[in-house]
């Protein structure tokens, strides 16, 4: 693959670093001159020094310019620390804050630091219009609605079993239901399991469309202490379920929106059993799973069930493209009422986009496509990381995301993030206020950013405003 | 326009009898004659024929022929009776069954009397596959989830608009709400309206899809009393309401589904005042109202409604292609509330059909084509009509549709229309049994039949074997 120009000079400048022509303590290049001396813009050199700083080998001093590092191991920033949610069930109402949220995120101006949704630019949503467009005008005999009732095409049923099959879950064709995006799977799902006013055990904080299937059918959420690098802690869950009679377990594995966390193997097959032991359907949020910064894709809990208590739930909206509204379900045991409850919910899902995905996943570009995101969410997340150390307040925690697109921010205790996404809002920027993650107010002090906008000058000034209103809001100095 | 060749011949031999070149008892040239004289197919004869004795000109004699008729008001045949239903509400769990049945019918050999889709052919489904391929393929700027979040794509909405207020609705663009088709709409409403174990008011018998929102929310229905030619009983209704809680009333005052009514402009208004008087909300289905028979748009509840209680629920799916699953509500007052519950459900409707939609809407060929559509529905209820009349038993009550594609039948009380169904499909054929349509067994003797498809050979063969089953269970001849 071609190096861009700023991974060009990034690998320089490592090797220069690595080989010791330029020793710790020692200033680099300014990003002026080397923008002259090398015919290269201001963003892709900013960009590549960016980078060397997230990769810690380099430090930038404001008014200075950029120093080779001592080499450590870590980049100094404080750990996140295990949640502590009260244990208590409650009722859920989020979904108006949500919307209202969305709502404003969706102006153009606005720099999409708050989008719950990846840079479109990154897919190959183009491609998929285009097979959607062809089929269009080749379809010769009107599909009836029939022809795709529930569970839905038949060709695009088979390339997601393939998919799955390809990332180590033998899916079994016959169990796979189309839906509209994720959000009619976990719907869909949680309906089949549960019934109004029973208790939903969640992550803590967990992420807000699960929050809204429970609020949707008036059940309760309990939150679970949730570890922000190992995922939902097993002895408070067990404990929950033994204190009170919670019907449904819901979870997402795999870099957990807003924590950015992969359980382990191991955990998973222990949050399995568990599950299994009390007789507890287990519902798995897949949806980053193709957004892996490792070498392999990351495991399902589905994988480790033997006996179909795991309702998996998925999507092409984080790994292709959000327009089409393209999900499914894998759900187990529950598989013929999930079925029905699709049916009586939507009916079906439209003809010509299952028929562009499924034409799409035929040709095989997408595992091509899905290595270069994923090796670009990799570096953005450095970049972010490395941004909001430097142009936040001292203290401020933050996540380390093991694939997707989002950082978990937390601010000084004092800080709302309401009100810090109001006044950004004003100044045209965005963010994911903490109180979107949890039906109690724990996260009233955290955000959620969105890095998979690539670096700009915009980008980065909405990061240093954002750090000098926390500053400010604080109390205390940006450093 | 142009005249077909059946339409040429069927106004030929009308003015003949009209003159009185034929006279009352004299004899047509017999369907082989005809076809070797004109050097037309026996299919163009056949359907002109039909045509002359739906619309009561002549008398089909088995063995003889077709034969002109002493004139008279109405053709023979026995009118269906109102409804009795039982008052006491129920659970509903008819979806099941529902899905079953239409799976069933999905095979493209069965012959689609069972269906209950229009014929696809009737409609301009690929100038809209055309417009969603010309823009996919234009299209350069990735649309996300968030420009068309709930209420949805503001030129689909104003197109919407533009629609009702040719069909005499003033409706208001802000109101309307784009879903995935008329069954997320139902749904929505319904759930804004009513909470789980509270009682619906339907029609008796019932379009399946009100029952299977009922259904989804675990709420119960009452059946009220209704008239096949005047719909709900409002007498029965208000003891209905008085007796007891009931939370809402759902109904499709045109061209019902089964029945065919249309209410009067009097009786709408009264209805919406009766449950306005009881400030009760009232769910309108109006998926049938562009396929009217008369001369005008019928009108809808909305429009007598001045306190927002009325939510008016709507598709493309039988008007333009359901393949797209296009449809919206106009909630009134629960307009925020059906709002933030689709976001819930579904998050948003998918990009290109919505856009496709409106393309097509603006380019002005709807009308023209319906124009088209509602005259060909008028005469296949007449041609359907007049088979059933020919081919079933006698006593065989018919609907007598004023709007739409389905003929509602009821035979002698001791055939069971799910046996029928059942022995039908192994012989290819399907039909719609009676007890999709109630919570109660109230309909086991009646089915419904789709007249959308053209008359062809197949079709009637289908009947004539559909009249000779129900014969021999009702343990009487055909005539």
């Amino acid at each position: 693959m071609k190096l861009k120009l700023y991974e060009k000079l990034f690998h320089e400048l490592e090797r220069a670093i690595k080989d010791g022509v330029l020793r710790a303590g020692e200033r680099l290049p300014s990003i002026r001159q080397t923008c002259r001396t090398r015919q290269l813009s201001v963003t892709t050199v900013t960009r590549a020094y960016l980078q060397l700083e997230s990769q810690g080998l380099v430090d930038s001093r404001p008014q200075s310019g950029y120093f080779v590092r001592a080499r450590q191991a870590e980049p100094a920033s404080e750990p996140l620390l295990p949640s502590t949610p009260p244990g208590t069930s409650t009722d859920v109402d989020v979904s108006q804050l949500v919307l209202s949220t969305l709502k404003s995120i969706r102006s153009r101006r606005a720099v999409p630091l708050g989008s719950p949704y990846p840079d479109p630019s990154l897919f190959p949503w183009l491609r998929v219009h285009q097979q959607i467009g062809g089929i269009a005008k080749r379809l010769r005999d009107e599909r009836s609605v029939l022809d795709d009732l529930p569970p839905g095409n038949p060709e695009l049923i088979r390339q997601i079993a393939r998919r799955h099959l390809e990332s180590g879950l033998a899916a079994d064709p016959g169990e796979v239901i189309v839906t509209a995006g994720a959000t009619e799977a976990i719907n869909l799902c949680l309906q089949a399991v549960a019934r109004p006013g029973e208790i939903i055990a969640v992550e803590s904080p967990t992420y807000y469309a699960m929050l809204h299937a429970i609020e949707r059918m008036g059940m309760r959420a309990v939150e679970i202490a949730t570890d922000p690098h190992e995922g939902i802690d097993l002895g408070a869950l067990a404990r929950a379920i033994e204190r009170q009679s919670v019907a449904a377990c819901m979870v997402m594995p795999n870099f957990q929106n807003p924590l950015g966390f992969m359980m382990s193997d191991e955990k998973k097959r222990e949050l399995v059993a568990l599950c299994t032991r009390h007789g507890l359907p287990l519902i798995e949020n897949g949806v980053y799973n193709e957004l892996y910064y490792g070498e392999a894709p990351p495991s399902t809990l589905k994988s480790f069930d033997t006996q179909g208590l795991v309702l998996h739930c998925n999507s092409f909206s984080k790994s292709l493209t959000a327009g089409v509204r393209i999900g499914w379900a894998l759900p187990g045991r529950y598989r013929q009422e999930v079925e029905r409850l699709k049916f009586l919910n939507t009916l079906s899902t439209p003809t010509l986009p299952q028929l562009g995905v499924a034409e799409y996943l035929k040709n095989d570009g997408f595992e091509h496509h899905l290595r270069r995101v994923r090796q670009t969410l990799a570096q953005q997340a450095d970049i972010m990381r490395s941004m909001v150390r430097r142009f936040f307040p001292e203290h401020t925690r933050l996540s380390r995301p093991q694939g997707g697109y989002v950082l978990w921010v937390e601010l000084a205790p004092q800080v709302d993030t309401m009100a810090l996404y109001r006044e950004a809002l004003e100044r045209g920027l965005t963010i994911g206020p903490g109180r979107m993650f949890s039906t109690s107010n724990a996260y009233g002090h955290f955000m959620r950013l969105n890095f998979s906008y690539a670096w700009s000058p915009e980008i980065e000034a909405g990061v240093i405003e954002l750090g000098r209103m926390a500053a400010a809001m604080s109390g205390r100095n940006a450093p």
